[in-house]
């Protein structure tokens, strides 16, 4: 079924007022008057909706709503260094497949690539998660934004978190799987992980002693040296395995 | 340390013979004679080298050798439909650095982008996989092949395996996790895993009717609609953490 976000500002009682560009893309799919599609209000809940008899293309008919299936129990926070061209494009596209609530950049130490214009960065990526989040069943648009200094960052990713991790590649001790199953175990009412994962060149060790320095686990994801780029979407896989939400 | 696959037939003895790329490579890292580097064999072992006080860059002196850590206990086998552009190269380069053994190439009936050209393709992802091992600490380089019809790609894909699983993104009964942690809690001696995901489009339902017909599970990947190149190293990193090889 076709879907798009719809501003919950424009859902009144039983119609949708939808928006110039929405109007136009239902527009070029010749829906039927009673063919349906999912409009989600991006804060959980779909509304199946049809075009109706009567209808110029600027309403939708709500028929029927529920609550979007695409989003999990555990609202995962990724505090994503910057890097390289492509690569936060890619990371931003597969943590939102793989049900991020949540991404923020920062700029550690080895950071190659801070953009110039970090707004526009920003907005760029905001973008891929728009359309990353209609095409694959997700509730919500997950945002995406820019924190500060690393030390900011380590704070904010431990504030209102049950579980916040740290990924190194060059810890070989604690591995994710003790860290989740003891975690998802013991403790169910885990709603919110933060994770944070480096850049091309991986942290510098007075960063993970700063994030030591909080008891945040430092975290190995294997022997295999992960790009920086996969270590996103690779820590979400687990959490959402461990969690049951995959 | 640096880090390049020598041929098995050019280590002797002592010494390992370099080829002509890879002593071009060396001098250009202008290594001292007695600073390490690693040559594996591409067989599970690696070589810890130095170039040595007489050397012209040709001859490295093996000092130790060592299995290789980057190796998991699960060979995993991915049968992978074609896919358009990129695609492939994501998909290869994600599986190499999550530890895929094999990756297969097929064409399912959906495809909407089978290369004229296969045994280019497979060249050029060959060269992916590689690169890509070298990169991310591999024993192995993962052979890169294309296989026949839907039907052989089925019987090939369970034959001399201990577990196939068959990712179809209509199924939501069966969920990878369920799967997974009955395969590895109840037998500790599931040595090969092969996985069998489909194109952008998906697979058409008589294909799953075929894998169903082998009893090959059709299993979940969540709800959440993953992209074609997406899941074939979503399904790996799950079947690496359950096995304890992340």
């Amino acid at each position: 079924m076709t879907r798009f976000f719809a501003e919950a500002q424009n859902i009144h009682g039983n119609v949708i007022h939808l928006s110039a560009e929405d109007s136009k893309h239902i527009r070029t799919l010749r829906l039927r008057p009673d063919e349906q599609f999912v409009a989600c209000d991006g804060n959980g809940t779909d509304y199946i909706c049809q075009l109706g008899e009567r209808n110029d293309g600027t309403v939708a008919e709500i028929k029927e709503q529920r609550k979007s299936v695409g989003e999990p129990s555990v609202k995962a926070r990724v505090y994503i260094a910057y890097q390289k061209g492509d690569r936060l494009d890619f990371a931003v596209q597969k943590s939102v497949e793989l049900g991020v609530h949540e991404i923020i950049l920062f700029e550690s130490e080895r950071c190659i690539a801070v953009p110039n214009d970090i707004p526009k960065k920003v907005a760029r990526l905001q973008r891929i998660s728009y359309e990353t989040a209609k095409l694959c069943n997700r509730g919500i648009v997950p945002t995406v934004s820019a924190s500060g200094t690393f030390a900011t960052v380590v704070d904010e990713a431990v504030n209102g978190s049950d579980l916040t991790l740290f990924f190194y590649e060059a810890e070989d001790q604690l591995h994710i799987k003790d860290v989740l199953e003891k975690q998802f175990s013991s403790d169910t009412q885990t709603k919110v992980v933060s994770i944070i994962t480096g850049p091309e060149g991986g942290f510098e060790s007075h960063e993970v002693e700063i994030a030591r320095s909080r008891n945040i686990p430092i975290v190995s994801l294997g022997p295999r040296i992960l790009r920086s780029e996969t270590a996103p979407p690779v820590a979400l896989t687990t959490i959402m395995y461990q969690s049951g939400n995959l």
